[in-house]
């Protein structure tokens, strides 16, 4: 693999990004010709277009790509979905070498690589494998975990509690761990909130930079619950329409989702939500904003815990967890930690 | 102050230690010559004995003091007690010369300096006033208090449990947790738990090294409560004998183990009796033990959590508090904190 090779792969890499996140990867190409020129260069744009190879072959004359290399960032697929496969559409151009990053963990489309070796063309995988890994990781995670990846986030006081006994909470952590969230949730692609939630604190589901304008991107809205959402509510003002799951069956809702092209979903939407997602055992990764401050139970007995049954009625259920980093967010802590499951 | 005096504290601050810490002050004295030369030294042994300087003058024949230099870790004391005055005693000796560390803080016993000033003899303070502080922080503290210095300690989940909802929590933390809090409980003069963690669990309240062995200090075991303790509790076993309090007093509680000279107090005698020093704004010191892992409340709604009313019924009355440390200990975190108070 030459520096040809690599500072396509390179550019690849980059005009991938121009797609969505989505059902489908986000994948590049980009056709060198036999001494090195860029020839064309393409990018899939979502579900049910063209894929990156066969984008960037549509932009050459025919016979244009005789010979030449194709740079891709994933496996060329090789089965017929809502588009051909793009191995057979290769074969056709007449290219003689396909160079790509990252192997087609589906069962269901790899083998494009073989298909094109068997074919006498000459194939190279692993070029930038490590940058395109982290280019389609949500992707990848969806492949794996065969459902969107879930965060849980909540905040809470060093002695677990959501609220005051009398429910009162607003503002218990501050500016850096709010800045934080709405990072987060702008980096996620779906936001997970109980009815219980939006008719009580009626929050507004978006992401807002620090100076309360929105970023350019905005998770989707998802209310849990059956009661109707008040046509007042600040959701309804979300710039994405939010959508509405009656049940409480979350794993029909991440199927659902998933379906929709959601890769990450950020759930905080209240104690209910949060321990459901929990005692299910539907939660990737648990982000836990922590107050230093200490609220305990009311003097009535009367009390507001960030959780509820997580489904644990003796210590041997317990919900062990692995604890990636504990930060720092001015006065407040942030607790990141993965859920330890059979396979740990 | 010159390199012999310098070496004379350093002696000082070094056999103060021998004595205990109690309702006095550790202190050392070094008697020396003109020329610099050792004549003799002394610490106080607690209450009711001489003071280091009186014990140190003791060693000397009549006469032998005359002209020398006192090299004393605190100011020597100026009143009455179950002795005389420091003071009078090294006039009476005839040193030309006094050196002393730290401040007498107290009100009632200063002046010493002062009054050895106006006889003529020749006053300096601040010697290794550091590391004079640093030996005397508990005492130096319970004079500012007016009462021994309390940490309160739990373990809990992330989510606040101290229990799963059945009761059953043995070891959610681990052995380095566990190794730490047998080191701090070393380093208390007294610890406290309640009748119903007694009764409950039946806990040792002894500080032991991790191969299961007594640490050479114990602190005084204390079980507040009216409920009877059993013969057959592990209290009862304790190498000092325990004492029990029958109410709910806890300002009475800490004037009388001040009295009895502790000035570190352990609290972690469970939820009821870390929540009431909390209520009661008796806490110098959070050690919350958090253990990797969710416990939520049960099924049934039973939940058994960390802290149970520490006098909070809404947000405005929260008991913010200052985090000095996270520190990680195996699998688990340690966030030591203070409260805030009025005059931070």
């Amino acid at each position: 693999m030459n520096a040809a090779e690599r500072g396509a792969m390179e550019r690849a890499l980059r005009i991938a990004r121009n797609g969505p996140r989505g059902v489908n990867p986000q994948v590049g190409a980009v056709i060198l010709s036999a001494d090195g020129d860029v020839l064309a260069e393409g990018w899939h744009r979502g579900a049910g277009t063209a894929h990156a190879e066969v984008d960037a072959l549509s932009q050459l004359p025919a016979g244009g790509a005789e010979g030449a290399t194709a740079v891709v960032t994933l496996e060329p697929c090789n089965h017929t979905g809502r588009t051909g496969p793009c191995a057979e559409a290769l074969l056709a151009a007449g290219v003689a070498r396909v160079v790509y990053a990252l192997p087609d963990p589906n069962a269901e489309s790899s083998g494009g690589g073989e298909r094109l070796r068997r074919a006498g063309v000459d194939v190279a995988q692993g070029l930038l494998e490590g940058p395109a890994t982290e280019l389609l990781e949500s992707w990848l995670t969806v492949q794996r975990l065969g459902r969107p990846h879930v965060s849980v986030k909540w905040a809470q006081s060093l002695d677990g509690r959501a609220a005051a006994a009398d429910g009162t909470s607003k503002w218990i952590t501050g500016g850096a761990a709010r800045a934080d969230v709405h990072r987060r949730r702008a980096d996620a692609d779906a936001i997970v909130a109980g009815i219980g939630t939006v008719l009580a604190d009626d929050p507004a589901l978006t992401a807002r930079q620090p100076d309360g304008s929105l970023y350019d991107d905005q998770p989707l809205p998802v209310v849990l619950g059956a009661r109707p959402v008040p046509e007042d509510a600040a959701v309804v003002r979300h710039p994405r329409r939010f959508v509405q799951y009656p049940g409480s069956d979350i794993s029909g809702l991440l199927k659902d989702l998933r379906e929709r092209g959601v890769q990450r979903v950020f759930v905080e939407g209240g104690p209910t939500v949060a321990s459901a997602f929990l005692r299910e055992g539907l939660a990737d990764e648990v982000l836990v904003y922590i107050a230093p401050t200490l609220l305990g139970a009311g003097s009535d007995g009367a009390d507001r815990p960030a959780l509820r049954s997580v489904g644990v009625d003796t210590i041997t259920q317990q919900r062990r967890l692995h604890i990636d980093a504990v930060q720092t967010l001015g006065d407040d802590l942030l607790v990141i930690a993965r859920p330890i499951t059979k396979e740990d």
